[in-house]
């Protein structure tokens, strides 16, 4: 397993545990964060023996974004003529879009478990992610607009497709802060756990049930549904199709088919 | 009224019932099934008499989807060429897509009564209906993934636009059971009632409603809805401006109109 | 401030305040509605010193729709050549259409509060805004179907990417009368308070939360919110990075930043 | 060999000749071209020993495009209701198109040799074939215009993709005759040809050379190329290596690689 | 008649003759050119009689693009604020087009006659036109590349539709000129013809056939070729369906086939 | 200068001449191939002072297309489960095309200069350039078709953006060899030179008009026709105007202006 600066990555289960390591700074989200996230999530996609992903914060805080340091040097490097500065930044946007980018196109599903902040650039890279199961202490916030900035690593991208119109555009405008019975009640979070170990065992729960079905069919699955967050319906019909034309021909259907006779549990091929 | 193998159907108060009539099989989809169902749908379109139409299963089940013997069939016609396989699975997927896209097309519609089991492939039908509405006693599931395959008929591209994304994942991923009340909750059913004579009383009066308001107008709504589900807002701005240049020259609005200044019930023209 | 016979417009704390004034007639649109709310919005949109819109009815409703006098008139325009009249008709329902987008491509955010009806042409109303807040007596309703007609002027367009689409549905087909309660319950009010007194202070309050922030974030959080209402995840993330190459090197970020960092309120210029 | 009253179809050499037989009238399209035109090409489309189609014309012309008469009639099925007229006549129109989508859809490449009037609703028909082939003394218009109308069963809509937009709006517009050297010219025709048994070679030369290739490459190809009138590059090239991903396991790539080697045709199963 | 500064205006066989009327300056286009063109085409847009436009420049050029004073004063309002400059200037370019979307959004065809100078924001305003007829002496260039900018009024937007992707590129990176000749054979222009005079006699010549015609189905067949720029196929062949349900209900057939059959010139209503 | 295996790399006015260097395989694209040209484009993407990209074969030909010892390799490395096959083969597919891509996402204009063969693998690599120039000894060829398979690294994509539709399937389908001037003639190549010495300097020419020009126009502009490939109109118009709403404040601008002014080359900054 390799050693990472601000992550810790652990693989069992055929779950790879991974989790923002910084706890000290409030797990914000460094030069070394944006780099090692891209690394982990591409070796995740990759390596067969991982199925699913959980992601989480160490210590009481899943994350308080973006580090402000990050933004000041940022802003330092700014030169005399606006049009060269305006591209440099255009590329560095892109550059960080892409690290959250690496969590949305992993192949396998991402599970985010959040308790405590979870702010920023924080709710980008939740956005990102599969899933999201909170605990009562989560404090969510799109942070970005306190800082007079547009969010724009995935916030106001992804999240349209995950919670309503009308209680982004108040969050986004405001900044308000969401505990983690809202986030439910809301769809942020798909559940709201009442202690921090039980957040902790209902996801390692859920990845568990994940890691047991057919590797291909979980990945074709994910692939589908986020086909569909950008395509019509009758694209993603003939997508599936011709999807399925090969998958359908690999041996996880009769051997789920024959666990499902025999009333024992099937074991898939990675 | 034409007779069908597995289905019911009558026609009255210009409703038309359409039932899943097979219940010693849990109203499983045979072959029969998805021809028939195509016909039925293509009568129900085209008959001007037909303004709503309510799909039910018989017996204590709605459907505990496709028939596993059909699957069957499908994997004993493999040849030995991989390539021309796939080209015939895909085109059999396509055919079955067609049997629920006629349901999604019919101009028409559909509500779906749900009770009992709605499983696998009976996700992906009522996810072509117009509206679901379901008892306590209802137990959805996406239940592909524990056959080894991503669902291909309609699930994991009708439902994005019905339920939350981040449920929608959990569902797809873990084949996850959800009772009634919970499908109400997540926004899959319309209304969860209390028993299975309060849920059919309850869709038929929606039902009954429906087929009371002005036939075009209703079928207009339709076309306008299913075509925001694919496209822009401005695009579907300058759609039903030309939509209604015709269909404004009805004799409906001016029916309504005077039914509406006599206090009294329009009655229109089929 | 402009005189208009329609509306009331204050302004105050960088808030502007637009009230549909004809409380005698149940705040119904008609042909000076249309063309004056245009104005309105226009400028709104203009003047620096605006950085929100709260939107509210007079008396005791928010709005009862289209004035039926202005359909009547419409009809009576029909001339023989039913082509020609489509032509004529659907560039009437473009103008129409156009009054309700000057609100939805409103740089500033715009916030419904509703109390009473809130009927046919007002859910297309309010549909456009960003946000929308209502009091418990708020009654909602689809009333187009009644008239016999499709609805053309975006409750059909814009309600898909704000509620449910099967709820949608059932509203759309029915008619049915929503109360506050249940339209916060399905996401189509932010939040719905007891009392009116208690939705304008409730609204005026988030409305002095947006007035303070950057006006630039404000502005642009806006456009990428509406841009995704219609284009994809990866357009959107290379159209906010094209977007913040030039925005982030706004004072607005230090002006904010230095504020975090006193922990005062930042004043941004407008 | 089915009998069918306004085509003639012969099958031979693995190409499907598909004549338009009704030279006296000029081969206008009537109610029962439309119909069997449809039956043709599922045939086409289905049957594994068809590799390509040619369409062709009896007698002295390609085809004088619909059938007035058939337009008459359906202005005489007009009712007193405006709006219900217009949903029967887009439902019409519709049907007509479902004509044409049958070629456009056709797996096999449909190759259209025109000679003498190529007029009206014939535009409409080679615009849906994948390439066009012409003798010099053939003769194109767009004569829907001078029925006072717009053309609606494919030339708007498939033209687009075919020829420059400036030559197309001319011809739209104006009706203007071209050619067969004008229609090379603009890209109309692949080729034009001196005289129509030269024409008739040298299309039997192009579907000898295509029914000889690899039938599952051909459909692919023909797949993506189709896929591309609509869809992104990146839509695109995620498609295609979808669809490879099966259809490279097919035998037919090691079958062309020995005929490679072994400077040998190869010979493909059907 | 309106009075214009810029431009002159004439009305005389149902065709509007627009001609850039500033010689002396080579036609540039200063701030009451961008102006006056939203008015005229507004205009032309509207008025019944006017059923095509022509639009020249006087003198012996069609237009040097834009004035470059203009550009200068753009320059001099800077602040101090790169974002809010950034804004503005947005606004600003937002502006600018909308003046050439008048052009290509009017209803009634648009010719362009090009002599001389077209250079610049000249081919911006061209590539909104319908077509492009040019004598020999007409030199078109993609200037803005010279200016150091990138072309943003329309030219890289529409031109892509018109002339090939590999031309397009070579002339926008290199701003090299094209004469009469050579847009003709890349279809930039229709047809280059010898003399000015030639080309203002073919050009009318045009006009006068599309005023001829049917007026609805002229104006239906623009919105139809117009739609497929930016639209599928599928959506498409809809919407002409949806469209001609209404129009199909016109006079303008009935006009048009019994004309066809006493063989005389149909004359249609505005 | 990294040193290659397969390219050579100079750099000398501000121009990268790039050249597949393995003359005595015809140029075949084996696996250091595929490697290193996402190396050298993201090396040519990345320095500021590389301006324009010339593409080019050693010897006589350009290239023969893909090292079919790479398909035999690929070809051995099936396992027993076609579904699992599907996904690796899938993946190496969509790495193929990513090494193409890097040329098509080159933010530098990039010119392929074509001699001999260039056949298969060839056309899909000068399809992702911006523009291609040829000589009269060129032979094109879309050589997929004769291996039994649907070309899937780009031909089949991004040809239809360049060269007519209705040639593009008889290449496609047929193979047919197409020779320089018929290249030209069908757009696929901008300029056919009579011999390879003409070729290279007039690619050279054009190069080194390109290295003059600013290079933030020059990349905005290729950014926005690329864009163009595959959005609406206005959503172009919206793209350009918020990129230029950065760019414009850019030096550049007044750097044209003042070498405008006196007539003078002007001299960007890199």
């Amino acid at each position: 397993m390799t050693e990472y600066k601000v992550f810790g990555v652990e693989l069992a289960e055929r779950i790879a545990r991974v989790t923002i390591d910084r706890a000290d700074k409030l797990n914000a989200m460094n030069a070394d964060f944006w780099r090692e996230i891209v690394e982990i999530f591409r070796w995740a996609d990759d390596a067969d023996e991982v199925r699913v992903v959980v992601l989480a914060g160490a210590g009481e805080h899943f994350s308080a974004g973006i580090d402000l340091q990050l933004l000041g040097e940022a802003a330092s490097q700014m030169g005399p003529d606006a049009g060269r500065n305006a591209e440099r930044l255009r590329r560095r946007i892109l550059e960080l879009q892409a690290s959250f980018n690496a969590v949305d196109e992993c192949r396998k599903p991402v599970i985010a478990a959040v308790q405590g902040y979870c702010l920023g650039g924080a709710i980008d890279l939740i956005a990102a992610c599969d899933m999201r199961y909170c605990s009562e202490d989560a404090r969510f916030s799109i942070k970005e607009i306190d800082m007079g900035m547009v969010a724009d690593v995935g916030t106001l991208q992804r999240l349209p497709r995950i919670i309503g119109d009308g209680m982004l555009r108040e969050l986004a405008y405001t900044g308000r802060t969401l505990d983690g019975r809202e986030a439910q009640a809301i769809g942020l979070a798909n559940r709201c756990y009442g202690t921090l170990s039980e957040l902790q065992e209902g996801v390692l729960q859920v990845a568990r049930e994940i890691a047991a079905k057919s590797p291909l069919a979980i990945r074709g699955t994910k692939r589908m549904i986020r086909y569909m967050r950008d395509h019509r319906v009758d694209d993603g019909l003939d997508y599936v199709a011709t999807w399925n034309a090969a998958m359908l021909q690999s041996s996880d259907l009769p051997v789920a088919m024959a666990a499902h006779m025999s009333k024992k549990k099937p074991d898939f091929e990675d």
